[in-house]
């Protein structure tokens, strides 16, 4: 029965250093190089570095350009950030970032709060962003917020999404992830986007999915994203990352368990899976309490705890 | 793209006040009655009220005998205990369980290990349980454990899984529950055993999946497993049992995220979510710590926080 054929390598994007630690309280900046430098001896071959944000907004990402201006670069490996504006695609730009990230809602509500501005104006900003970038010969990727249903509005159409995605792509926006920013997206939602994407001859070349473990369904989600032939997935070492919306629960998947997941389905990932366990452990000591990642406290299914 | 077809409806077989509760510290048996009739008041229709093994080996399940005596009986409810063997048999018909559990691991050394005899031994055993509960018009679901993996041996291959059930299917079992005991399943895994039991001409009805989430995928097990025609799950409130060859890691999957998931599936598990959810966050008081359970925390999807 060939239900399932997954794709036969995957991309791991490691988000932990940006969006993991941004709703921490701010650690110094050379436990973040430590950090970055730690993944990227990993395998991983796409690491989200920090953010070029107002410091007053988002302490714990001061100090981005120190950490970009001092890690220890390894060949093969994208150092992204996120930025909120042209200003920060002009510091991010100065500062050697490989790749810019850019946010926008679908939901129109979500935008304005999280963003304090309308889709349009968002959209307008990411376009001066590409330019800006462009002449640098840096990508734009857009991470399209709240893809899968939204805190105030709930369900979200797939076909808001994809035109949003089109109107960003004629912006000059080259690779997008979809993004499900509060932990709403369920099995059939995510197949539900990605068949409208197929259906308006969307290239699954660029797609990527930021999903998130608050309702316990982020793998679940994650294969049947595979199995329609989607092999980028963020992820944060540990878990961590939290959900602004419902405290106490998890938000980012687990890098670990990602991994150890994608290489199970024969999606090679080119991760060192123990090298990465022994990254999220350590960040515990420097978070100062328990992440939500299983397998850094399980070991791989083939590492036999008696044997 | 008609990858993906889900069943109508499900059934969420509850195992919380037996495999969740063993290993606890011991509760009241009071306690144990107020979580049994808690959770059949919520819509599901299979609940694990105990088992009936030596109160010296495990001390959290003394008095299943008062719990079944003492329960509040609701019509279409399934009262179901586990058995080590003819003499918990008869202990448990006498104290009127409507249908028995017996344990087996298709890993020898397992087995040896967890039940103190070997695979063959252990199917006499059952052959005797079942010829008595037969007697009272009991039915009897034989958990083959280590069905994906064992922690001694690794790797179990599935057409030991299918042999051992044929066995058990001789000596008078009638229906089966596949077990990850120790969280080390994985999709391909799954669909393995799910295809091998297909090819045996095994009917799909008489399945049960038994899945745990040490490393994370029990959901996306979960998935694939529906995809195949599976709609058979056991869960324990709240996410209750850990995994005891992975001190810190979870054991069984929540109840509560397999409700979420599986309506969302559109596989009707007649569930009230959140009166489930409910009890698991008394159950949180009553055991006197964090619970695994994300959906427990997060609410449904569709319970908007901002509203």
């Amino acid at each position: 029965m060939p239900i399932d054929h997954y794709p036969s390598s995957s991309e791991v994007r490691e988000v932990g250093p940006r969006d993991g630690l941004q709703n921490e309280a701010p650690i110094a900046v050379e436990a973040r190089i430590d950090l970055v430098d730690a993944l990227s001896e990993t395998g991983l071959r796409a690491i989200e570095v920090g953010s070029f944000v107002r410091p007053d907004a988002i302490p714990a990402m001061a100090g981005t350009d120190r950490v970009l201006a001092s890690i220890t670069r390894r060949e093969g490996v994208r150092y992204r950030v996120l930025v909120p504006n042209l200003r920060g695609a002009e510091l991010a730009v100065d500062a050697g970032a490989d790749e810019l990230e850019v946010v926008v809602s679908v939901s129109g509500t979500h935008n304005a709060r999280n963003l304090k501005m309308s889709v349009d104006d968002s959209v307008e900003q990411i376009r001066r962003v590409v330019e800006r970038a462009a002449s640098a010969d840096v990508p734009v990727e857009a991470i399209l917020a709240t893809s899968f249903g939204c805190p105030y509005e709930g369900a979200v159409d797939p076909v808001r999404v994809v035109a949003l995605a089109q109107r960003l792509r004629q912006a000059g926006v080259t690779t997008f992830s979809f993004a499900d920013t509060t932990g709403m997206a369920t099995p059939l939602t995510i197949v539900a986007l990605l068949d409208e994407l197929t259906a308006a001859g969307w290239p699954t070349d660029d797609v990527a999915l930021h999903l998130h473990n608050t309702r316990g369904t982020g793998l679940a989600n994650l294969v049947v994203a595979a199995q329609r032939g989607v092999r980028r997935f963020d992820a944060s070492v540990g878990g961590l990352g939290g959900c602004p919306f419902a405290p106490g629960a998890t938000g980012n998947v687990p890098t670990e368990d990602v991994v150890h997941l994608l290489d199970s389905l024969g999606m090679t990932t080119g991760v060192d899976l123990e090298a990465l366990i022994l990254v999220a452990l350590e960040l515990e000591t420097v978070i100062g309490r328990q992440l939500p990642g299983q397998v850094m406290r399980a070991g791989p299914w083939y590492r036999l705890p008696s044997a």
